[in-house]
């Protein structure tokens, strides 16, 4: 009965009631470090003229990573059908609105506020009091792209299928609640961090951080969700579902790799760190060796050129070179793209296998690479590059005689995001689904989620066809 | 008999004739203050050294800023029909093309030319002499992507019927002459900005400079050319005409939304304004919340998740918050995103009621929310914040309990421009369809402009169907 | 025999071993000289702190350049067919992905190692050993960006009926070879660069490295191709084909001009050469000139406002200012642009007399256009830019009194690059079509190359027509 009442309330309930209750249990926990807030600047730029450039920079890098919201939205929109890609659309600019506002009350201060015994945040609710300040505010806008970027990697694998409800909903519980933590105990001082092993747990720009946490809340929604109609034949064998636009994608893919741009060398967040070079150069082989590999492997198993796997291998690629780009060499960069641009092919394969849709290759793209370019770090890192600003002894993997120590760091790291991200998204998408069913009907699916869920077109001047036989 | 062969007159003789007035007119100004020009550069860096980060910042943003043409092309491409879309890529191309000329050649100097008792400037033709100095080349390279993006938002309002040659005239007029000199009385020293309310009208990043003077000469266009065959039913009700492509609609929504990264955050025309910060934040949060509120605002009325009213409210945010973004918390910032995004929907119904057809939302969009965006200065300005670099004191509002005073500052502004922008643009449009005619005939307008303007089609290997009623 | 043998090896073998063997050529080459490598930029930093803002910059730059393999392939996509689309985004995405390999590998080693007798670089081979330094990566990841805008622009020139296989392997060599040796001659210390007139040959960003060799590469394709089926008649004359997306053409066109922004301003190579702020301003007024003289020439020739033409107007004055941009005015800028977009519209007629078929005009665009832009700097540089951190002396051509030896270096410079492009290139696609043949099939050609070299469509959820008579 009340399961049936909450299964009626619209999303403009749903909405502010869950935002509402994030942000009062926020706001009952304390807040326990003061700092000396600056909210013009004034002050920290007298203390510290050259933080001018630090804020040109991770300024300018933000807004890079911004761009790759445009990216995934025209490489999903391009891998599935036209009949859904209001709807794409649609959840690639809400995720990023709502995850903006979960982010701002919730998120931050979850990840980056005073730490609680590692575990939490707990300082900076909505960037009031002692966070309306200059300093902050350049951490929150460099952070909230990188948390939306999170949440868009999750539509890609829930595609053409998930309503929006449920979308919204796991929009704002990643940005505000999984994303966050995790993201703690890496880069917010907690526990990962301090792993007795290594330097503890690294993870540079967030192949972990971001993409893995994007990539295995998207194998869970993909898993609970079930396969599109149509995916696989009656005895089990996976079809291929053309995307309506290669160009849009390939625009998209092209729009991600810019915006990696500022991903990876911004992650520095001070332009005093003159590697960032090393790491912009790093980025770019990655991609590229990732899709030089992906597109020969398919040529080697198929004989086919194959654009979609290409792109996906560039962007392989660009995910698992992420956590290392800082600590290793341009010809290991090269390498590390290599064996991303084989990963995503055969874990492609692997999930038809298994019988998980995944319309965009995304589980294998950022949650596969994600996690090789984490236990990436443990090999190839090469000695000469810490973090001098902060005075961290350099990294030194397996092959550079480092031994295994940063190895186990980075895999317990690894371990313990898979089990968060899945752990969470599965348990979120499995509630969501008893409380209101978070598929849409099966004639919606086939008539497209547009006219369903937004009674719109995309495309209303083309005709439109499909010639899928629907078994 | 001169009408008619003025008439005649082909927008190549139109064009450089126009220009030459222009240009002759502006020569006879007289030049009154003599910089010391520096060319190379050479000599500003040995005097102030630290200006080389200012000349990273402001280039880049202004190079953000232009991306927002192709943000504008994308979104009005696929707000309105396939049978326009040459047309539409044409004008979006040409008025940057022809208001870059036209600025050069007369805008900048009326703009930001030494002030003739604060009406217009009177130095700076076509950046020689005095003005060929890398500081005003730089000034010059920020305000001219602004001007062209006041231009650039008439083309959406008067899409679809508008004749290319007006467009062209229009576009020199708005380039070189409505919004140089309405800039120069808030930007270029001149009577607006040192009114005796509150601190002068504010305006920092053009809510009102740029966008309210784009949508409500807009506003004068569609008035002028009255609303497109099939809009409207035979007693009056509006009909929606979906455009024909709104995943290209979104991508413009995203590079509007990167650009303006470059448009809010670039107009502290300093990078030791650490402020900066605090404005990329704000200009975000707004944009965000926007678009949530858009989206259920139309969800409360009509059961459907609109898209492209979701894309409007995120620019309608963005509008807002251009103005107050240096002088409003995050918190605020979100708050004056929410009334926009509300206000733009009741914006473009309010303008179906009253008959007037604007294609993409543009008057409600740019032209309501740059007036929203002026008066919410004089209202959550939170006093923390002036303008350290040319001594401002702070800036406080109605709610900071700053009194009314910077409030009817804004409102003035708002006055001013309303009154200037809508009644140039009206007289403009009037006096160019008494001369030649600024509306295509029915028949071409019914076949697209493309081929009767253009003798093209944009997709040519596709078919294209459109099932509007013509009554 | 062994020929026919060739002739079957698939792409991955022909990939890796063409790799292999110039790596092992590069690598027996000799290193004469020793960098003191400083991998993590901190010793960079402590001797000069301010070279932290040139990192910032110049990766900005390189990151902005990198956007405009996006643009080319929206342009060449959108100027092409839909049965092609997959095939030129495959060709677009992989010239950059190969391209940066071969780049690494030997190209950046040939084009700025230390020079043997100005005619080849030496050292530097995949940046190991001493160029394991930020500052080297730092130039690499600038350098490399622009070795793959040549590549690229070669591919419109053969678009729609080159086979894949000979498009890789001719990347490999424009990015390893034929580029970077030019580039050493002119960029890299080499003789070009000492020519005994004027200043030597002077090229500011690439008008010749860059967009001629790309230019005249893609001539020699066109011509030992021949054109496409239907595109000229039966009696030589030459049929308009046109492209099956004009907004992703015209997209392609606004994300080329925002990447010349990069391109130009970022040729500075140091954030301390002020003069950045002319330079971006001469970059935007030679497009917008080039943009309004092309669409003004070809209404006049045959009473069509062509938005094609007008973009590659606006491109071929981007083109033109590439090698002026520091050493002119911006009114010479204009100048500069207008003469380009003259020379573009009659450059397409020219080829198509020719009977060479250039699907999207890049001959015109950057080959023509990259020699005027040479020349140009011969007449319109100033006198008043050197580039002082170097101490050249001032530029000046022969409208400033500066006599007829620049222009005779800028020749001697535009016909070097002429002979060795386009014998090189010319070379190269008659040695591989002996080998194997370098054009598909007539009935793949007519089919459309998506179907025959990837299986695959575009758009397979649109009906794709085409009214093309084949005679």
């Amino acid at each position: 009965m009340i399961k049936k009442r909450i299964r009626r309330l619209p999303v403009w309930v749903w909405l502010p009631v869950t935002g509402l209750i994030l942000g009062i249990v926020a706001s009952l926990l304390p807040a326990n470090v003061a700092l000396a807030a600056d909210p013009t600047g004034a002050e920290t730029l007298l203390a510290e003229p050259s933080s001018a450039l630090d804020y040109v920079w991770i300024l300018v890098a933000a807004f890079l990573v911004f761009i790759m919201q445009a990216g995934f939205a025209m490489l999903e929109a391009g891998f599935c059908r036209a009949k859904n890609a209001v709807n794409l659309m649609m959840k690639n600019l809400m995720d990023f609105s709502i995850g903006s506002i979960a982010y701002f009350a919730v998120g931050f201060a979850l990840m980056f506020g005073a730490s609680k015994s590692g575990l939490i945040g707990t300082t900076g609710w909505f960037l009031t009091g002692e966070d309306y300040d200059v300093g902050r505010y350049l951490l929150f806008m460099f952070e909230v792209v990188f948390a939306a970027t999170a949440a868009t990697i999750v539509s890609g694998a829930v595609a053409e299928r998930l309503k929006i409800k449920a979308y919204f909903i796991y929009s704002i519980l990643i940005c505000s609640v999984i994303y966050p933590i995790y993201g703690h105990w890496v880069w917010g001082g907690g526990w990962l961090s301090s792993l007795p092993f290594g330097l503890g747990h690294l993870d540079f720009a967030g192949s972990g951080v971001v993409h893995m946490v994007g990539g295995l809340v998207g194998l869970a929604g993909a898993i609970v969700l079930g396969p599109r109609i149509g995916k696989f034949t009656k005895d089990g064998k996976a079809r291929a579902i053309p995307g309506h636009s290669l160009t849009l994608a390939a625009l998209g893919c092209f729009l991600l790799w810019f915006g990696w741009f500022g991903f990876n060398p911004g992650s520095t967040l001070s332009a005093y760190e003159l590697r960032m070079s090393v790491i912009a150069v790093n980025t770019n082989m990655s991609a590229a060796v990732g899709a030089c590999a992906a597109l020969i492997v398919v040529w080697l198993k198929t004989k086919r050129l194959d654009l979609g796997m290409a792109m996906n291998g560039a962007i392989a690629g660009l995910v698992a070179i992420t956590a290392p780009c800082a600590w290793v060499e341009g010809w290991a960069a090269a390498v590390i793209g290599l064996i991303a641009g084989i990963i995503v092919v055969f874990g492609v394969d692997l999930f038809d296998k298994l019988g998980i849709d995944d319309p965009v290759g995304a589980v294998s793209v950022h949650g596969l690479n994600g996690m090789w370019g984490l236990l990436s770090v443990g090999l190839f890192a090469d000695g000469t590059y810490g973090n001098y600003t902060t005075a961290l002894p350099h990294v030194t993997g397996l092959f550079y005689g480092g031994g295994w120590d940063q190895f186990i760091a980075q895999g317990i790291g690894a371990l313990t995001c898979a089990v968060w991200a899945f752990g969470l998204g599965f348990i979120i998408f499995k509630v969501m689904d008893k409380l209101f069913g978070i598929r849409v009907s099966p004639q919606e699916e086939i008539e497209g989620l547009d006219l369903g869920e937004h009674g719109a077109r995309a495309y209303p001047n083309f005709p439109v066809i499909e010639d899928l036989p629907y078994d």
